[in-house]
């Protein structure tokens, strides 16, 4: 599902035009990268949190050329599902 | 930050009350929640995409009682950062 679907899911729930409910997303999402900007996490009850991780330089190898590289440091977001939601999430059907 | 300061963020960008964006925010994790419990993915242009997936079942053993145990298989969300975002945000000051 991409954005306008989203868009439209929440339209219908909230009973509101989808340019308003664009205009929400938009606003929560930079709400959140502006937060996570300031090197804070951001916890959202019953779904989980997302956070800014520093990942070290790091040393790889072309396996076909032995060649050596260094990836520098950088900086990640990381997210994990709450403790409630994964317990849900793990019982979903079976995908067929 | 948690839920109550996300929301006092997005209440002052979007001038409404703060009980209303409680609403908002609620709808749209469970839009969300609801579209991945049907094992469909979810995109948020310009942030990063959010995937149900399917994890084997597979072995551990305990390094104190050397006791082998099988961790059975189970969902769990993924989530995946746009490469735009992922762009930005490698190149935030380093926290200090």
């Amino acid at each position: 599902m991409n954005n306008k679907e989203l868009q439209v899911a929440l339209a219908s729930k909230l009973g509101i035009s989808q340019s308003e409910t664009e205009e929400l997303l938009q606003a929560t999402i930079n709400a959140l990268i502006e937060k996570l900007s300031e090197n804070k996490s951001v916890s959202i009850h019953g779904f989980g949190s997302f956070e800014v991780r520093e990942k070290n330089e790091r040393l790889t190898v072309n396996p076909l050329t032995k060649e050596r590289s260094i990836v520098p440091a950088k900086k990640a977001l990381a997210f994990k599902s709450s403790t409630v939601y994964k317990e849900k999430i793990k019982e979903l059907p079976r995908y067929e």
